[in-house]
């Protein structure tokens, strides 16, 4: 399948359904792919932060893009996050995802020592001349404490292999100033990362959203992209749409304390529906009884309203 | 006049304009007050961040109420912003507020040591508990190292008092999660601050902005805030609103480098449009020339963009 | 008296003893300043962040350095805090301290909107220019939120009127630095403002400390200034005295939970003490009777530890 | 050779001479280690930030570990940094050292998505389970997002297996708080990183130090650290020699802009002795000509004073 851009939709960050530190739920991934392709998705990423990518060995890793690229058959482009300290880690995840007929690759800057801005520029630029796929920027900076500021997305505007970014600041400023620049590229995407932020973005002139939540109710998102990119919108019911994103985060991702939080909502509330089994690679662990308590009935909770909503 | 609640539309933090440290431009006072509200402004913002109130002497800030109130007579309300670190200095400022007939006072946490959250709720008590007028709560964490926590604005909600919420965080996380707690108080008024942020805000349910452009092009932003008010809205004519208002700031508060450039570009527009003087509190200064060549370029450009897009 | 410069040894940043948030401890300043000067203090620094200063009135401002001024009588020299985001009440404020007989002013950024550090050397200069005392800069990043970068630093050497500069970065990278430039100007002082980095401060050259501990036992701190002053020293008995202000600080300012636990501690403390009131400026209070408890048993602890170390 | 402890000394933190992104300069690295224990270092230890240990690919890690262990051949402990996203390639890394003979090695927290404290406790737990070597905690907050915090640091110290903590976080409040935890564990070694701590940090009980700056001039920080560590000590001396260690921080580490000017200045100044490459892992590069030229003129000076300073 030729990837149509700029790419447009709901592109989950896929959870990673893991049976121990070092084996894939391969079942639990099958039943994944199908349940988000069923909610109307229109891509999926694979290892990023919502993915554990960086805890996962790399065995693991090229599993996942071996089977997440197979069972989605082309059915909707399939982007791999490759970030990594290791360079030669990230050209290799690239090239087996090639090989794996993945459509893009995914980077963040290098998270440990983090880089100046012209440094990260040639890091770039050195990434590009060895990707065998189009790649997405990923900003992130409260994980790596790099921001890809607005100079260095200019430059990178000028390599064709780059299609777009990934915003996850939840920096609405920077979000603005980055719309401004990417006029001059018409196969540009800018993607928003904060859920909680995604009706805004998108009336704002997003393209659309890696949201954590569509792994579980892929439909609420799907159905709240639609709405907000058409010219002229209800906005209340798109407020309403927003409002259901909002509690879903509000009921999922507050139960944990830590920044894991989120991700341990999402693999608990997958399991809950039966959908893939909840293990989490260290440092972080699945939640205890107490927790998985208060998920089970909130995603019933959520269920109901998002059912009534949609209907 | 009754101030109608809740408070809605645009309300622009008035710049305070002075012919020295301790001297009003008077005169320009009472053009820039007609010039904004010649724009469709709903309401006033005396002494804010803007308006240099904590870089002022408060025989100036009396003045600044005494003839802000005088000048506007009712037309619309009058809020004055009465933070301090000297509790007796607030008190005192609201007293003098309600006596020149000002309508709300608004309250930012004192910005010198920071307090923990009980002590601002404790602080925000016996405030209220003094107070002749309603209050505004003024949330800007940058420069008061204090955000106004959920949980401290549920404990506010308690106080008939308070009216409303300004939210300058920039933080639309934070932003959102007030949003669902005011449903329970259907006086409250949410305003956001930071203009770049404007149109979504109320296309996610703020009541109106405290939109620093607004001293200059005040009709653009009422206009901005009219249309995304509306129930079903024209999405791409907000769009050419917001990137009117996006292009502002790019063009006037990019000129300076330090936290002072936002006010000093808007006093130097104000100047060049012959409102009323430029200068400034220490510790800071008016442009120099280049810089009000710059700005006085982009007034002209604005100007004409502006009223290309409003006719 | 003449000052001796550089300012060297132990100068506590006074507490303010107050009835009531208008109203002085008078007799329980007196107290106050006996039990330091007795302590063997080599000056007083009044209405600094542990003063409470930018809380307090000014008529109460006024009337600390008054009573302190003729208290002190020469004994030691007096500074006074002139802090304002008011240009006008810093210079007032220095002006009163002349009239009183104080030998020093010292001032920290206006702490509301943050200068840039050209617009710092400016606001320096300015104040430098219409000052009739010397001056004493005092680096508070955390509550100003801007730091006196070293050429900005360099910059005010020039000025002949600045005599030093008190640090409160808690950043031992930064006082090295500081350390490295004052070399041209040997009437500098470089004072420590934590009292946890008291004794590696005076190793590494630092001419003495501004320690809230000394408030409530001065003898400690001027002991351990004094060991760590000498040429040539006994390590071991060094570590036991700072071991010892560690312990002060371990047992008095961890009892409040919030930035303001260091002085309800320190108040709370010279309560128990019997010197003078604790009560204290909005937006805090003083310590409720569960703290208190602890407090007035880690007073009776510490005394007897101090009593035996320096017998 | 049975390992001594505690830890003490200066342990400096091996950069890894590269003649290209995956390819070991295996003769500078020999240059290097002898260079080191001539100037009388007490240990080693490899792969850690200096050491560009998270941008290496793991079969040049595993040569660094193998090559380095063969040619200190028991002369003094060999530590190495086994910190990674990857669990499984920590307990792989870990496993390697043992089998080419290394002493301990030392973890950061994992570096992506950051831990709450009791998830990284379990972590420690679960890494110390399955470590055939003793393991050091190290504190990299700037890096790592994650501080050890003290009630973290009491729970590991039940670990026999954990015998020290190297602290780079430059907090030296946090540091003077670990000193009083670790009384209860003698066997415990706390070392400090960065350089420009060093004297301080041994004046107040620390045990050597983590110096870059020892991989270039190792006997000067050798020095330091005896004369620190004397019960009595010459302070004069002592500050001289903590001043010239300032002096090389002052002119290797800021001839570059980003976080990776002081590896670069490390590493530059090293090729210029003749003793290694100077190629860096990416997204880092080596300095430019006019930048090399500071560095060799700089390293020159730096000679003759420290041939002065210790003859």
């Amino acid at each position: 399948m030729a990837m149509k851009l700029p790419l447009t939709g709901i592109i989950p960050p896929l959870a990673t359904p893991l049976l121990s530190g070092d084996q894939l739920d391969a079942a639990g991934l099958e039943r994944l792919i199908e349940h988000v392709l069923a909610g109307g998705v229109s891509g999926l990423f694979l290892l990023g932060t919502t993915g554990e990518g960086p805890s996962l060995g790399y065995k693991v890793r090229r599993e996942v893009v071996e089977r997440a690229c197979r069972q989605v058959a082309g059915r909707v482009p399939v982007l791999v996050a490759i970030t990594d300290t290791i360079f030669a880690e990230s050209i290799a995840m690239a090239r087996h995802s090639t090989d794996c007929g993945a459509d893009a690759v995914v980077v963040a800057p290098p998270y440990y020592l983090p880089s100046g801005q012209p440094e990260l520029s040639e890091y770039i630029e050195h990434l590009v001349a060895a990707l065998p796929l189009p790649l997405v920027l990923y900003n992130m900076p409260s994980l790596t404490k790099v921001v890809f500021e607005p100079d260095t997305l200019r430059r990178a505007m000028d390599l064709e292999r780059i299609i777009g970014l990934k915003d996850s600041s939840a920096n609405m400023l920077y979000f603005n100033r980055v719309l401004g620049l990417i006029a001059q590229r018409p196969d540009w995407s800018l993607m928003i990362g904060p859920e909680e932020l995604l009706m805004e973005s998108l009336l704002l002139g997003a393209h659309g959203g890696v949201s954590g939540g569509a792994n579980v109710f892929p439909e609420l998102y799907v159905k709240l992209c639609a709405e907000a990119r058409k010219p002229r919108g209800n906005h209340e019911r798109l407020r309403d749409l927003h409002h259901q994103v909002l509690r879903i985060s509000g009921n999922l991702y507050g139960v944990g304390q830590h920044s894991s939080a989120v991700i341990k909502g999402i693999k608990c509330a997958l399991s809950c529906l039966g959908i893939c089994d909840d293990f989490m690679a260290e440092p972080f662990h699945r939640f205890r009884d107490p927790e998985r308590e208060r998920i089970a009935a909130a995603v019933e909770r959520l269920k109901g309203e998002i059912g009534k909503l949609l209907s």
